[in-house]
This record gives C-alpha cells, sequence and structure tokens, in this order.
C-alpha cells in the first residue's frame, strides 16, 4: 500500500509564500539531504503557479540530494501555504493530484510555529511585509492579526512604508507636520512628492515594504513623524505579543525581517520573553509531515 | 475653416467620472438642447473606454435633443475627466481623433468648481467616493487631498469604511474597543467579522464606500468608534476647507454625496462660509469649452 514505509521514504517540508518557496529534504531518520528553491507559492494568487513551484522546488532538492529529480513517489510533503486557513482554498489545494507519497497541508504560521519551537508548541509574531501573531497550545490554535495589508497588519513593512507616504502627502499640502521622510523617501524613489500617487497606484505590499528601511532611517537622524509611525507600529505589535501570553505559550518567538527593529520599542518585562526561533519555517513544515504520517501509519497499524 | 462659428454650432459639456458619463447639450446662444449618458469614462481605466463612453453621451444627448444622432462635425465639446492632471494622460487623450469640431479637456475637479460656481473664481471640495479640494483664483489653481483611496482620500465614503472594517478586525482580536459597527456592518454583510479579510480582499473604494452609511447609522446610534472616525475625517475635511480659504476665493461650495453628512461636524465660522453649489460639473464642462472656443476664435480673428 502506499503509506507503507520503506528505507526509501524521503520527507520534505516545504513553506511557500508570495514570493518563493523552500523544501528541505530529510532521509527517513531525520538527516539533511538537500535543499531546493520554487518561485512564489501564494495559492491566493494563484493555484497553478503555487503547485508547480512547490514541484519545482522539491524536484530541486531531490537534485541536490542526488536523487532522481522527477521522482516524488517516495516523498512525504508537508506543505506550508498562507491563505489556506480559508476551509475554501484548504480543500482545493488538498484536492490536487499530487504525485507525492503524501501531502500533509498546513498554513505557513503553524509551520513557522512548529520551527521555531523545534515542533513543539508555542506562539510566534511575523512582522515582515505583513503582521500577524500565533500561537499552538495543547491543540488549541489562535490567530491573531493577519486581516492583510489594507485592512490591518500594522506594524509590518508594508504598513510603515504606507504609513511614511500618506504622512509626506499630507506634508506637502501643508496639512500635516514637515518630515525628514519627504526628502529620504523622495530621493530614494527620484521623484517630487505628487509623482508618488502616479508611482503608487498600483503598488503591492511589497512595494511599499521596500519603504521600511528608509523611515527607519529618519528614526535614526531624529525625525519626529517616522518616529511616531514606528512606535504606534511597535505598540500594536506588542500588544499582540501580549495577547498571545495570555495563554502562556511554552516560548514565544518573533520572526520576519521587522521584527528585530520593533523589538527595542518594546517594555522591558516583554523583550525578555522573546526568544529566538531554533528551526525555520520549512523545517516546521518537516516536523509536522512527520507527525501526521506517524498517525496516520499508527491508526493503520492498530486498525 | 473648422473654427469658424456658424449658427449650427452646437457646445456639449462632458462630465466623466469612474461609473458613467454625462453630457449637456446647448446651443451657440446656451440654450438648453438635452442630455445624454455614457458608461465608465476614467482614462485610466481604459482610454478606449472612457472615448466610447463619451462618445455615447454625446450621441444621447444629440438624439434627445432631436439631432442626428452621429453628427458630432458641429459639436464642440468641453470634456472634463478625472486622471487628466497628470501630463501624459492629458496629452494622450488630447492625440484623439476625435470626431467633434473642437474638444477642449479638462480635469473634473475643474469643471465641478466652474459648475459651482457658474463659471466664475471659487473652491470646491468633494467629498463622494474620495475626496480633495481645488480653487480656481484668477488663473491660479491649487489641488489639495486628492491622493487616492490608498494613500489618502481621509474623510471620503471609502475612507471611512476601511476605518469601519479595520476597527471592526482590531474588536474582534480583541485588540481594539468593541463597537456596534461590527453588528451593523457584518448584519449588512451577511458575514462574521473575520469573514471580512476574504470577502473584502479584492474591494474597490466604491466598495468601502458603500459601508459609509452604516457607519453614519452607528454615530446616530451613539457608537464611540464609529463616533471617532467621523469626526477624524470631519477634522481632515475642515482642515482642507481652511487651506483652500487662505487663497481668498470668492465663493466656496461642497459637493458629493458624503460632504453633507461632514459640515455639521465643522465650527460654525466655517459652515457660514460654504455656499451652495450653483450649477451642475457638466456646466462647468460647457463654460470651460466656451471660453476656450470664444479665446481660440478671438485670437483667429485678431491674427
Amino acid at each position: 500500500m502506499s503509506n507503507s514505509v520503506s528505507s526509501n521514504t524521503y520527507f520534505v517540508g516545504i513553506d511557500g509564500g508570495g514570493s518563493k518557496c523552500l523544501a528541505r529534504l530529510e532521509s527517513l531518520e531525520g538527516d539533511y539531504l538537500g535543499a531546493g528553491l520554487g518561485g512564489p507559492a501564494n495559492p491566493l494568487h494563484g493555484l497553478e503557479r503555487a503547485q508547480n513551484s512547490i514541484l519545482v522546488s522539491v524536484g530541486n532538492a531531490l537534485e541536490d540530494a542526488g536523487l532522481e529529480k522527477e521522482d516524488f513517489s517516495n516523498v512525504v510533503a508537508g506543505v506550508a501555504l498562507a491563505g489556506v486557513n480559508l476551509p475554501s482554498l484548504y480543500d482545493i489545494m488538498m484536492a490536487w493530484e499530487h504525485p507525492f507519497k503524501a501531502m500533509y497541508l498546513t498554513t505557513d504560521l503553524h509551520a513557522a510555529c512548529l520551527g521555531a519551537h523545534r515542533g513543539g508548541d508555542g506562539a510566534v509574531i511575523v512582522v515582515g511585509t505583513g503582521s500577524c501573531g500565533y500561537s499552538t497550545i495543547n491543540d488549541e490554535t489562535l490567530t491573531v492579526g493577519a486581516h492583510g495589508f489594507m485592512l490591518g497588519d500594522k506594524g509590518s513593512g508594508a504598513w510603515i512604508g504606507l504609513e511614511a507616504v500618506k504622512a509626506i502627502l499630507l506634508a506637502d499640502d501643508q496639512l500635516g507636520q514637515q518630515t525628514l521622510l519627504t526628502k529620504v523617501i523622495c530621493d530614494k524613489l527620484e521623484c517630487k512628492p505628487l509623482d508618488l500617487i502616479e508611482l503608487l497606484s498600483k503598488a503591492a505590499s511589497s512595494d511599499f515594504a521596500k519603504l521600511a528601511p528608509a523611515v527607519f532611517e529618519c528614526v535614526e537622524r531624529g525625525d519626529e513623524l517616522a518616529t511616531e509611525i514606528i512606535q504606534s507600529g511597535a505598540h500594536y505589535i506588542e500588544s499582540l505579543a501580549r495577547k498571545l501570553l495570555v495563554n502562556k505559550p511554552p516560548r514565544l518567538s518573533m520572526i520576519g525581517g521587522i521584527s528585530p527593529l520593533l523589538v527595542e520599542w518594546f517594555k522591558e518585562d516583554l523583550i525578555e520573553q522573546i526568544l529566538p526561533p531554533l528551526d525555520q519555517p520549512e523545517q516546521g513544515a518537516l516536523y509536522f509531515a512527520r507527525a501526521e504520517f506517524d498517525k496516520q501509519n499508527q491508526s493503520v497499524a492498530v486498525g
């Protein structure tokens, strides 16, 4: 039967995101065999492309391990994707006629959390292009934030960039405080303040997130408005952390490119409770796949 | 020559917007002849569609006037469109091989202002789906706001709707104040708070603007958060009005569906300075076309 465990069974953990897809291949015993990269894998932005990116990343990981690139039939895949918290999208992805021995699907947040705590319970806060918090404790999960760029994601890189552009335009109308952000961001984009409207009319969250470093630069140079933006964002992420801590997770980690820049604005008692992530999200996806695969095979053995 | 004035010369004023295009036809002497409706005419959202909508609206106005529907050759058109404040878009529209006797192009804001003040100098504030201020005084123009949905448009219907959704999601995470907005808006959209994320993931500004009436309803019912949103929006529009008044426009009017709902939040001294608009934007486009046509024919006569 297809679910039987043989010595040539491999496990792969896949962390699929909006810009890339990372696969980590391990042996049945847990030895690292190889890694592979694929393209964007957010099923919300295209199901077929996401599935293709997953196959490319696993193919590359198999090749990296010196194995047959196209031979997916011995591979048990743990796939972590954004968006599959939506039941409709979860069902569509699960209906995929994938070529793997078995596939287990979970959210990117769940995999990030499992990775951060080496497969154990805990909580994570992700502040990169977007922002959110997540915890899993005794099989109970909690998601806070994750509202998306336009409706929330406060404190995130995209939110910071957007707030900076809003502040520049208000200052340009002389209806808001003058700010160093105008010079720093307009120099960076080689434009005048009003050009920002056309330039950013079709900008994605990732485009706004690219402006975040300029805002932190202005904070360092003492700009009041830039400092207010970062403080307000940090305040929200702090409240999100305290919300997660109510359930007493064994560990709390922060990941994502903006996280280390915000932590210094937190109160001391909170900073002390933030522990470094132990493993990467693709390793979290591997922990998930192994646990699910074991459960299924145990029940088969018992049955 | 094509610009000569004969008794069968007609003038049409066209107000083209994101959802529809309105044409008003008048005789050389200024008598009303007919009106016509066309489809969306925002050139930013499709140049050909905008041009087609303009022709449809003028054709319908000619027909309404009992004239030959397809005979555009005696029609001098004043065309007012959003987006043509951008030089690139202005040039593209002006390069159009239109069928009119002559075409004069200006912005929707300019036409709205000319309409509101019967062709004279003045200032207007438009608060509908978006928000902005504009004045024209002694051939000097000033635009304030008009930053677009994502980057600004504070106080507008879309902004009000967006702020309400943000507040609902924060309240749902128990990271923001509880609010009546949750019940009123979720009842209206027949969904749970978290469903708003998927439901509005591809929403346009007009979709958010449709939520604004629910926010005003919550204000009437005493909801604190809804009241804060409206007060904050009204405060911005008030500052925009005061900015326009610095240049001492002969008149100041407010137009757009949200305007009357915000005025009551202004300080008394400002409310007293707001006068009703005298004519519609398509009439403003007519004033513009007549003035430009006269200028050109005078210079031809002088030359």
